[in-house]
């Protein structure tokens, strides 16, 4: 058979893409350069912080996430990787419809942050003097409505992880908030920076108020209140609960966290159309 | 806060990450950038191709994937998303095993495949002389045993698809043949070329003489036994099934899958360690 090379195409018309359901979306090529090339900027914080790239599991064990108090503090959030009855099999290949069908869980669930994947790795291990690591994931999570690219049940999460010290966690946040507001600059995104109303494993009683005293979760907001990224002090919680250590002695922790597809979102809603938005972006990174 | 820019780091130590359990793995330095860097080179076929990038569904509709027989066909594979059962949260936050606790279906399944999704955005559309797209996606399919980065319950998978007429499905498969085979050689992978032994939609009865006689999936195939990539042939079926025209007449389509870990692990197997295997892949990226 004969190999036709076609002529290069300069733009390809695609036709709208239909999205599946509420809270899940597909990103037609210019949304889809625009969250690729803003990932291609995180990655900047994380060439600058030497810490290299990982892919973190597909999904995780329900276990190792209640040792994290996963489920006494998101219980809701959690979507759980299932499978179909054996009784339910020869009802589908029936033709039986799919939704009606009883599944069991698997003791695995999606991620709902890309951090947990990552630590949850590092189960007793001693990581040095200090560790930087940084992955994307796609994560999940059960939320009581969907908004558009604001709130989605399946979305990007880059992530870049610090474990070591206390003054290093401190460091890593602190050069993380200068990039992340470099960044929006160079972008024309307007943001703001205030403590997150909904702290990091810090809701109820006592720790709410230390929370209030000292919080360990700050976030960057676009001027339509979406938080499009966030700075999280883990203290030695992940340190302790996994047995981290750093030379010796329990591990601090912190990320920093970037909501890819609220970028996609707040570049739209800044520039004025996904367009306008992904040349912005490659000016940026040109 | 004054921050200090630490120096650079070479090539930070890692420890070694531990996987989740079976079939779920996470990827080292080495190891993730021979996964991107791999999809990278594989992208160079979407170019050639003139095929825009898009980002697909996180999640697929379950009554979608009935139309498409894939109940019928793979009832096992199927990983369901689940939500825990309102009775099932209280436990939860109480501290009861997450493991233990009732979940039930929400009508949508992580995709098995990444065409699937791509096909169902273009639900009753018609896509003009024809279109080609391309998108990366974690793919999660039900196994009875998991193999390395052979067979895995999580993975990634790159397509390229096209719709149009028989004869362009046709001359996008011989042309990705091409770009496969050259692109294995440059790489030091040895492959065969065989049709594949689980026929794409053909499996039974009357179909499956058919198929004998006019196979619709090839796979490309190391030399363990390991299938990494494959050309698939759909014929007008995902057209008929949804209604996807091409100027006004029944689509047909064809798509060019690469599994991506499963290339990760060719060339691990091929050039003896994961770093010469990188080493390998960034001269001939270069």
């Amino acid at each position: 058979m004969t190999v036709h090379p076609s002529p290069p195409a300069a733009e390809p018309a695609v036709p709208a893409l239909r999205d599946p359901g509420p809270g899940l979306v597909v990103l037609d090529p210019v949304r889809a350069a625009l969250l690729n090339e803003l990932d291609a900027l995180f990655t900047g914080l994380a060439d600058l912080m030497a810490a290299p790239t990982v892919v973190g599991p597909p999904l995780l064990p329900a276990d190792g996430l209640a040792r994290l108090d996963y489920f006494r503090n998101f219980p809701h959030l959690g979507v759980a990787a299932a499978r179909f009855r054996d009784d339910a099999l020869d009802a589908l290949a029936d033709g039986e419809p799919a939704q009606d069908q009883p599944v069991h869980g698997t003791g695995y669930l999606l991620p709902s942050a890309t951090c947990y994947g990552l630590l949850l790795s590092l189960d007793s291990q001693d990581v040095g003097a200090e560790l930087r690591l940084t992955a994307i994931g796609r994560c999940f999570r059960n939320e009581d409505h969907y908004d558009g690219l604001r709130r989605l049940w399946g979305f990007h999460m880059r992530e870049v992880l610090y474990l070591g010290s206390a003054d290093g966690a401190r460091d890593h946040l602190a050069r993380s908030k200068v990039f992340i507001e470099d960044l929006a600059g160079r972008l024309g995104i307007a943001l703001s920076y205030q403590p997150a109303n909904d702290p990091f494993y810090d809701r109820t009683g006592s720790r709410a108020k230390l929370m209030a005293l000292d919080p360990v979760k700050y976030e960057f907001v676009a001027e339509d209140g979406t938080a499009i990224a966030s700075v999280n002090r883990h203290r030695n919680f992940f340190g302790e609960r996994l047995g981290i250590t750093a030379d010796g002695t329990v591990a601090h922790s912190g990320c920093t966290a970037f909501g890819v597809e609220r970028w996609v979102h707040a570049m739209i809603l800044t520039h004025g159309s996904a367009r306008a938005a992904l040349d912005r972006v490659r000016y940026v990174r040109a």
